[in-house]
């Protein structure tokens, strides 16, 4: 019995459409999904870089014009792996012409554009690319609150931190260009540091923040920061910078609660530190929890207990689990609700640099 | 040749007492010093309490009213260990009556006291037990700031957790009263970590905070959080907190410059971490180093290579830097002008806390 | 212009048969071969596990019996994923077929055996699966010691530690027992720690070993240890073990030379410490290098600086470096000569342990 | 009500000295002892070395001939901090002269000699200094150890290892010559390890020991290599060397056991690593124990929790406990017959050396 195929346009040629194309390949390999995903076309500006791609990762064609994907009836999902200025357009068209539609985050280049895409979408299945939610290790720091295994949370504490604005060979693409990607570490970084705290702690409620700009000439924002106070009590630091030199790629959170404690990095992206405070005193401390077992999140997907997974993973998993979320009819999450919610707060956040006060998630002054 | 004698006076009797005994009858074994000290009297209104730590330290006397001692001709020095809000009236007895003045951090229970302590001991030799300030790690880390090893900082990012403030059997003590400590866990912890960014980094120009108490009825705040604007134009982010559960004593500071970055926690304090970003891009990475070495600060004075410091080492170490201080009628700090600096930025804290804006160091609204 | 087919069989359907097959699904896309990877045909003695694993991986056809995929003339090359007693008939009568062969670790299930084989591959491409040579962090030691970094070797120790043998749930595999495995935690996981140490360090001149079975009745080794000396001067110490209770996976070596150490564990597999000794006192440190650049070995092959690799990563290296090597006509390690050198150390070490007296690298006594 | 004087006279004034000192001086700050411990006599060949060291740490007296400590009427107790050749008379003679005998570690420079000082003390209250025995995170170990939460031993690893060997400034002092020393490696680093080994996984009943010297010309070993058999059915590696470049102090533990992994490295003292295989596979992982409670050895002794001890610490505690056993008449350990059994061991491993063969504890071959 053979599975219904579910031929894939992809619109970029990048780095992360290299990732996203990962993903569709593997996917079958790790999980149960009730479609046989067809690698049909990719879709990109530079017919030269193109062709590479498609011969590369298999896309049987390749295509120059995004509108024509989208009107071609044989394809079933739209992919947009582009600047975040191009999400929108590609988005509602997809939408419009009834696709499965991903999308990589931020969701759009700003609030406006984030909000029209989310109605757009509404009648047809969707998913933004935000993928450190299905990190093992993340996913049991939500079981392991879940469970009520830290109490009630007394902080959150975040921050994502590269070096890739104070290194000249970067400071020039288009994610350093306001007309290009909206924002700068925020949405590049932040906007991924939001949406785990979202997953993890639940919203937010107010905060206050800072935007900073340390290259001269640049337009968008190298670095972040903010103070906020979640809906559940907690309060919360947050910190995003493309000059966190010393740092490639450090996306990490801490939570403390009443009744222990949890600590991620990327960097040791198999690894979660849980202290539980109700141990006895004497035996207690930071548990550094190898997150590969069968009995974890994705244990039973991938390889064995202590063998490690890396980058690409997790987009295999939130591809894995939105396919099976769209046979069983399911609700799936990140999608571009969830996204849209992350854009307010970086909107709000916009709003609350430039008034140098607190304001609410809305970005209205609190 | 026998030196000369110098006679102390100790007001405090509790643990940072018995921290300031231990640095006086230690200094002299770990350093070179001009004097020979002498504890001479403690201090206390607990009789029993004081008899058992006299006997325990060696103080030769016990004495129950703290201005006999400050009136005592052949007392030399007076050390301070007593709660925040008592300071001000000893210090300022001490220095009239011309005695070399030590005092526990942080200065004073407001901003007025310490102004006016700190203009009483304009004319005696005077010190803050800033400790953390001679802990090897963090002598080198400002080392290696002052040779450039870092370049252009970017990020000062500074923490303090422990977990007391959760714990029923510590929210009782003078530390979570207004009355008697001023502050909850700003004056307590953030005060060694502004301390700490001062002598790192320099002033804070700018600084939007948020104090937060989580225990009902407390009137002091459990957490502290900031962000911060430098003037050397690095932005920073602090948080001090006693509800940082499954920490105990985490004093922790990461700076990213423009050449490296160094990172440092209490919890390791005989580590520093050092990330050289001029070293080829093959082989950096963050050195662990282990500032044990002869070469290393206080290297010459403790134990050998490889052979660990512990919490009451720094102690010394500013105890014996301050006695060659005097001797050699050489600038000492942190001294009480260090600590009135610090304790602006706790008021600016303060005040951008109530008015929920932006002050400049001076509390007024930025 | 397309490439030269490359059609694979695969003998095998377990574990480490899906490592295999995602290896040969994934080499072209990270690595320029001069290939095109087919995934013609997987043999196993399992009907229905054999189609679960032809459907998810994409073979294109089942086959019961080894021989038969041997003797196909549409095949190119033979790869050998089953228990280590069933590589030897399987590799030579492939090896006769002038096949290219790849078998998995380690080579065979006793010395005699791996003679032959070795002998019988001579005129063909030949691989043996020792992935972890192929880590960037090995590499880049390997590179590190050719660069003279760490200087004249003294030490060399290595452990390689699961706790498996102590898990009821496993003891009764073939790996467990000597008519299928011929050896035990020496040739699962010693046969690995070995082959790194002749990559590394070179080869052993010789050795004093004790095997030793914690659990009753069973007549392969749990646990064995040696000491060696090496040809180029220095002394190792070495340790395999399934009752490595704590450890999942902890494959883990350590170097120290007259100018530097260098670390690596596969619980971090993404890092490597580096103690360069060369370096003033003051500042110098064990780094911890994330081996992830691109200036890294591998580096350019897969995602970006700062983005883990997983366990799965090394075989796909091993394969892409095999393919382009036979396409270049030019040596390739680890090859069945590399293996059968471990195993005539693992011979030794049963020589050793039997005799309990030092023995040479050929099992005779020394 | 005062107590009894214990007139101290020490023989030796170089850096154990120093750490002796302060042992001395401290001991009484951090525990309940019910001697008044009296600096009374310091004992050297230099005496200009030996009046600075008198002066630093307030000796009253100096003396040139040991013998006449000895033989003062007035001094209640020997302690020996010398170079290892010389232990043995001074130990006989204040056995003989009915004094409290304190010897630093390795017990003598021989077999021989510790046999016959053994037998000398036997009448006396007698210590060894193995101070790392009291290293809170080490008694800690134990305890975990004796409430079976690692159940039944199955590897005991571990290593001490420095880089002096290969540090021109160091090769020459008396530690490298066997004349004095007896042992290299072995003596000052390995009697260490074989100590806390009894101390925490029972007797070695064989052994297979290297030895080996690197540097040429020097007469005794620079490295220390030994498989072991303990009595309890465990198995063990050890390594000690001073050629282990990159490790300044690095004296280190793990034990396996049925239920559990602990984990010791001196770097980090006050620490201890615990994965409890009872735990549900979901949440469990190592512990990294911060070793400073009021609920850990010698946690009312020092400081707070998270407060961490250095290196003089065990000495302190070593003391504190040998003072008290001694007015309890209670056993205490280490003593001069642990010593005893930690020499036999150094016997038998250079026995195994020799004869390139298996020995049991007696140095009999095995």
């Amino acid at each position: 019995m053979s599975k219904k195929k579910l031929n894939v346009g992809m619109v970029g040629s990048g780095f992360i459409a290299k990732v996203h194309s990962n993903a569709f390949r593997q996917v079958g390999h790790f999980f149960d999904i009730p479609y046989e995903v067809v690698c049909k076309v990719i879709c990109g500006r530079n017919q030269e870089k193109l062709d590479v791609a498609a011969s590369r990762w298999g896309w049987s064609e390749v295509e120059i014009d995004w509108r024509k994907v989208v009107a071609r009836k044989d394809i079933d999902a739209v992919d947009i792996a582009v600047p975040n200025a191009l999400h929108s357009a590609i988005a509602i068209a997809a939408a419009e012409a009834g696709k499965i539609v991903l999308c990589e985050k931020p969701l759009a280049a700003s609030l406006e554009e984030a909000e029209i895409m989310t109605k757009a979408v509404e009648r047809v299945p969707n998913l933004v690319w935000f993928n450190y939610r299905r990190i093992p290790a993340v996913v049991l720091a939500k079981q392991l609150i879940a469970e009520g295994r830290i109490g009630q949370p007394f902080h959150y504490r975040a921050l994502y931190l590269n070096q890739s604005g104070n290194d000249p060979s970067k400071g020039n693409t288009w994610r350093y260009k306001r007309s290009e990607a909206g924002m700068g570490a925020a949405g590049d970084l932040l906007s991924h540091v939001i949406d785990l705290a979202f997953y993890l702690n639940g919203s937010i409620q107010q905060l206050s923040a800072m935007m900073h700009t340390f290259a001269p000439g640049r337009d968008v924002d190298d670095a972040t920061l903010l103070m906020a106070r979640f809906d559940n009590g907690s309060i919360g630091t947050f910190e995003a910078s493309r000059y966190g030199v010393g740092c490639q790629n450090r996306n990490a959170f801490e939570i403390n609660g009443s009744k222990g404690m949890l600590s991620f990095t990327l960097d040791d992206m198999n690894q979660l530190d849980f202290f539980d405070a109700t141990e006895p005193v004497a035996s207690r401390g930071g548990r550094r929890i190898a997150v590969t077992a069968l009995a974890h999140p994705y244990g039973e997907n991938f390889w064995r207990p202590g063998h490690v997974l890396g980058y690409e993973h997790p987009f295999i998993a939130t591809l894995g689990d939105f396919l099976n979320s769209i046979a069983r009819q399911e609700p799936f999450h990140a999608n571009f609700a969830d996204a849209l919610a992350v854009q307010r707060i970086l909107h709000a956040i916009e709003r609350s640099s430039a008034s140098r006060g607190w304001v609410n998630a809305d970005g209205q002054p609190a």
